[in-house]
């Protein structure tokens, strides 16, 4: 990656590129990539993290200073033959701190390089498929779990359906929850980003659950969207309509698809139908270390799918104060049809 | 803030900053202070949030744009005369996105203000105090709780008692952990930032537990180290040390003291003892709205407390292979004494 970018070295400063990039999970670190490889390359953390680097960064020359990113600057300052020509990452690096960067590394060219890693990350190995998949099973046992429970019963709270779901992740393994989880129950559920409040669930209502977990730092991402009591006509035909959507999404995400292309046909579905200006959000997202990562499944998103790329999914349609369907999965493109890692039915199921 | 910086307004883009000067809670947002006042002010976030930011900032002009940063540079570039000078927080905007911002604030000279709203925060008014203290007094609940039912036991796991811990919390009210909270058994209690493993409690080793939780956006930062069991001779001698040095600390958090003298006073403490080298981290930092905010206690952290700001004290000695002890309040200064705000025991407690 860095020979293409006509670069000697590349400076990584962003947590979640040097874990992608050496392993590391701890809260300080950077790295000092150079052309020549591994054997070039050096891995900066503080003496907190000392132990745990040598075990999760056993192949790299390891410095320990709690200013990781200016010790690899001066560093570089230091032999400015060796580092002439330097990327950073300069959506990811302030002002401020590029110019403290910038003063370290005397008589080196500090050069704008976003991205580079966040490319690589968009395309996962087979082993981040494992982890992905692993993550979505979770999700899928555990939202199994709530339903079979009668977790989704009319008079409990938002809040309390978010809690005991995040405690069943965390049974059955994962080190978190991926993100804030959503329960928006009736009206609520036409609120695409809802957090869940102390309102009761009631019989009669949509209830969208927009939740994953983390395992091995990979993220699933999944939506499902209940209906509490036997549904009204009008909630069957927009749960129709979404799922009709979503299956199309899933259809359209192969290798070649321009990102944009893959939106505008689901799009087009729910604005056929009547619903376009009720579809306010992007179709989907890229997921993998982050819950969010490059690539956007969004009308301004640019390039196209590539096999092993991992996406969401996730079409909805918001009634403003009467409610909403939103179906998510987590998938990985593959030559042919994607695989979908988030198994749990996508039926109106009715508790 | 403004005008004794020279402004004739402030782009704010960082989320925590906007929450302390708006009250907005959402994932997105950007405002353009004004030095006229509210009257002048532009809060900006996207569609998503369109309802919860009328709930939130009711009385600011609102704009409603995905990109909200560049939609306020717009605005300022719009009108060059009345933002000539307009600020940005240099420490948080990337590279990247300064240049973005650049050419949309045509004829505006976007001037370097970093930490201008930090340093607002770091004075907490009783608000915010009793937000603190809450958030505080939910982890003393909690801890109470797990030590009454036995919860600190020989063959638990560090990640059953985490979360045991985090749930009980969230019984107690919090809306989340401040942080991932630390368990620490043992030879990992001279890990400092141990995080929890499936590994056993066992008799004879020392306990450490460093956790908070949420209230209100404001966070609890808490470190209790506990016995299983009768405690050797140097276990004792150990705690003693750090409760006499983190005591020392509490006294010495006065207004007008130097942050960097408040560290060093209870630094030379465990030095005399014979443990410098084993208390290798700062002794405090401001908490808030972020778990980790200025001022740092530290021997490079610069200037002096003021009445009203919240920090920890929180030396620890850590002898590597066989076990550490740290202990950690949060605190406000005030004139006279500080009001200590985690109000469990500093005894050594043996369960």
């Amino acid at each position: 990656m860095l020979t293409e970018a006509d670069l000697n070295a590349l400076l990584v400063t962003d947590l979640t590129n040097i874990r992608y990039l050496t392993g590391f999970t701890g809260s300080n670190a950077a790295l000092l990539l150079h052309a020549e490889g591994e054997a070039g390359t050096v891995f900066c953390t503080d003496g907190r993290y000392a132990t745990q680097a040598e075990t999760e960064v056993p192949d790299l020359e390891h410095v320990l200073q709690r200013a990781s990113a200016a010790a690899l600057a001066g560093r570089a300052g230091e032999r400015p033959a060796r580092y002439r020509r330097t990327g950073f990452e300069s959506q990811h690096v302030s002002v401020d701190a590029f110019d403290a960067l910038d003063d370290l590394a005397k008589g080196v060219e500090l050069a704008r390089a976003p991205g580079l890693t966040e490319k690589l990350r968009m395309v996962k190995d087979e082993d981040e498929v494992a982890r992905l998949r692993e993550a979505c099973a979770v999700a899928d046992r555990a939202l199994a779990d709530l339903v079979a429970a009668g977790g989704l019963r009319p008079g409990r709270t938002e809040l309390e359906v978010a809690r005991d779901l995040e405690n069943r992740m965390l049974d059955h393994g994962a080190a978190g929850a991926a993100f804030e989880s959503i329960v928006a129950a009736g009206a609520h559920s036409a609120v695409p980003h809802h957090r869940p409040t102390g309102s009761t669930l009631a019989t009669g209502d949509l209830v969208k659950l927009d939740f994953g977990a983390v395992v091995e730092g990979y993220h699933s991402d999944m939506t499902r969207t209940f209906a509490l009591g036997e549904p009204a006509a009008w909630q069957r035909d927009l749960y129709d309509l979404v799922h009709q959507a979503q299956a199309t999404g899933c259809g359209a995400a192969r290798p070649g698809a321009e990102v944009s292309g893959v939106d505008r046909t689901v799009r087009d579905v729910i604005t056929e139908a009547g619903h376009g200006d009720e579809f306010a959000h992007g179709l989907g997202h890229g997921v993998g270390l982050q819950v969010h990562e490059a690539p956007s499944l969004a009308a301004t998103g640019i390039g196209t799918l590539s096999a092993g790329m991992a996406v969401t999914v996730e079409p909805g349609v918001y009634l403003a104060g009467r409610g909403g369907v939103r179906i998510e999965d987590t998938l990985v493109v593959r030559d042919g049809t994607p695989e979908i890692l988030t198994l749990s039915t996508k039926e109106l199921v009715v508790v």
